[in-house]
């Protein structure tokens, strides 16, 4: 295979990535609401260490589990802001009179 | 669905996220060892501007092209990283007597 090929096959597992970064970023959506309707705690902080856990136990190489953290943290801080910003709103709606700021993740 | 069930989602997503993470890293290593080993130029600038303007083009949210483009811009500077290393101590042991600092780019 040459160069072109391999960006070629690049591009492919881009497609497939962009389609699995948005189910994943739907899902914290999805969290998010789940957690604005109910009493569910809204900040759970040992949950983006069982995800780094989780990735780097899944994880064969050849990225090290540093450089696979390294993806997660900026992927993890893109979901919980866009769930935060969905949730931001109908917070706002509720009459709230304080700024939107409590911490969230997925 | 409750939040355990979307979290349980987003593990399963993260299992496939790491594999093609790893399967993307691999195809840039490949191309750090096929550039090292012909003439073709090492640093090519357009080559990320591309990769971005496709991932946008595949984009259907509920990600934003600015959500995304954070994302990919954090892989791929790992992917760059990796690249750099895998081609390090090949140019070392080459009897080059520079630091080792060229611009790779998948």
């Amino acid at each position: 295979m040459d160069i072109a090929d391999w960006r070629k096959r690049i591009d492919e597992l881009d497609q497939k990535l962009v389609e699995l970064l948005n189910q994943r970023a739907q899902c914290a959506v999805e969290i998010g609401r789940l957690k604005r309707n109910t009493n569910l705690p809204v900040y759970e902080p040992d949950r983006e260490r069982i995800i780094l856990e989780n990735v780097c136990r899944l994880n064969r190489g050849p990225l090290s589990d540093a450089d696979l953290k390294r993806v997660y943290e900026r992927m993890i801080d893109v979901m919980r802001t866009i769930q935060k910003l969905d949730m931001q709103p109908q917070a706002k709606a509720a009459g709230e009179g304080t700024e939107f700021d409590v911490e969230v993740n997925d």
